[in-house]
């Protein structure tokens, strides 16, 4: 329990946040089988919540994200995005959040800190599983990877969050490769398609795939991948960053 | 100038209101020559802003902005979308605060509510700007309809606000159409083509473009345009708002 003493020493931390402004994280890995995401489970209950913070009085709300991002996860953060701001008066559904601070002691302003209405914006973090160090924080036990396909229920509007950047995701995937920091550095084209698959939740033509992918011109064919009989190995690919960067800058999809 | 006794009554309305939060909105009209964007400005000031707005302490954030919206444009909305949120620390310059403050005695708490930190929340809509009824707010004496091209230098980061509400649209614009609003109820395939090459901010081509549009299958032929010489005349077109609805639902772009 975080009694009366110990979360005083929280508080002028607290006297130094934005009143009512919080950042929630979909940190997303990927372990060239299926999408992952980083989840907490709230100290002594079976809630389990997006990883989440708040934003300092004088620290720009990106930088507080990178922030929230590194504490959890030790990474120098690659591809960090906002995806939406959640602003429903009623987000927070009371009884969790409650249980969540049993271990605050109720009278305390911290306490009173995580009762106030929040609106909170969802940053969006692509990152490489094997980099990553899951660490909790002051409120929470744990701190896993959980397959996307068997996610724990999320509290409060986690598990719409969630979906918004599922959706995010689909949509600048077709306007855009958005994904660099999923692959390792060489990987296949049909490495590439599973993780597409993987992302818009469907299976794709190979053929077809692969055509549009090349197109793009932003990949650079390497050697063929070492295994099974050699006629058969698959090439190798890496991204163009160069050329990856000029399509950026140009946009693409089906008016291009 | 609002003194202290006008400004007193407006802080009983202040004080229900969520701190550091505010509301910004891109409102796009289109003449079926160029896109147009909703301006204010400020009172007794040559400083243009977007229209804006706050939060009320029982109001959800989605519900603040259709009310600001309409209390500015007179409108039952249609098209509205939260684009980004806007939290950079040093995001409003003091002096055009304070130029815009002017008319507001300094030492009230409504000028201190002005000059908190806000984070904001930008929302984007598409009117029909034949329906649209323009009304100044309490800080501003004029609200008027501006060219894209020709837009007033706008204060704070408005003018951020309107190049990412436009990257919001063109890259949704990719992955599906969404300005049913800005269109009349029939339209030739050129005025479509007109539309995407104002948003895209580029020329199309139009064999290509038509291909591609017909192809989503989500337009009804209708009857040849009655004018010049009747051979010559190109055909209507309506949106089958059933069919669009299941292209939203299945998601396209260049992966589809």
């Amino acid at each position: 329990m975080i009694d009366n003493n110990s979360s005083s020493k929280y508080e002028f931390y607290f006297k130094n946040l934005l009143p009512g402004q919080s950042i929630d994280c979909v940190i997303i890995g990927y372990d060239l089988e299926e999408l992952h995401i980083l989840v907490l489970k709230w100290k002594g209950t079976d809630n389990w919540s997006l990883p989440g913070g708040f934003i300092q009085m004088d620290e720009d709300m990106d930088t507080a994200a990178v922030r929230i991002l590194k504490s959890r996860t030790e990474l120098e953060i690659g591809f960090l995005d906002q995806f939406f701001t959640f602003g429903n008066k009623d987000r927070r559904n009371k009884d969790e959040l409650i249980q969540g601070l049993k271990i605050i002691n109720m009278n305390t302003s911290l306490a009173q800190w995580f009762q106030q209405r929040f609106i909170s914006t969802g940053y969006l973090s692509l990152v490489n599983m094997k980099k990553c160090n899951p660490k909790p924080d002051i409120l929470s036990d744990a701190c896993e990877w959980k397959p996307i396909n068997k996610l724990p229920k999320l509290i409060f509007d986690h598990e719409h969050m969630v979906k918004k950047a599922l959706e995010h995701i689909r949509i600048h995937i077709n306007y855009l490769p958005l994904f660099i920091s999923l692959l390792p550095e060489k990987f296949t084209m049909k490495a590439l398609q599973k993780l597409y698959e993987s992302i818009l939740q469907k299976t794709l033509d190979r053929g077809n795939f692969q055509k549009k992918m090349l197109k793009l011109g932003i990949f650079i064919r390497l050697e063929k991948q070492l295994e099974g009989g050699a006629h058969k190995a698959p090439y190798l690919y890496k991204f163009d960053e160069e050329k990856y960067s000029d399509l950026k800058n140009k946009g693409t999809g089906f008016i291009s």
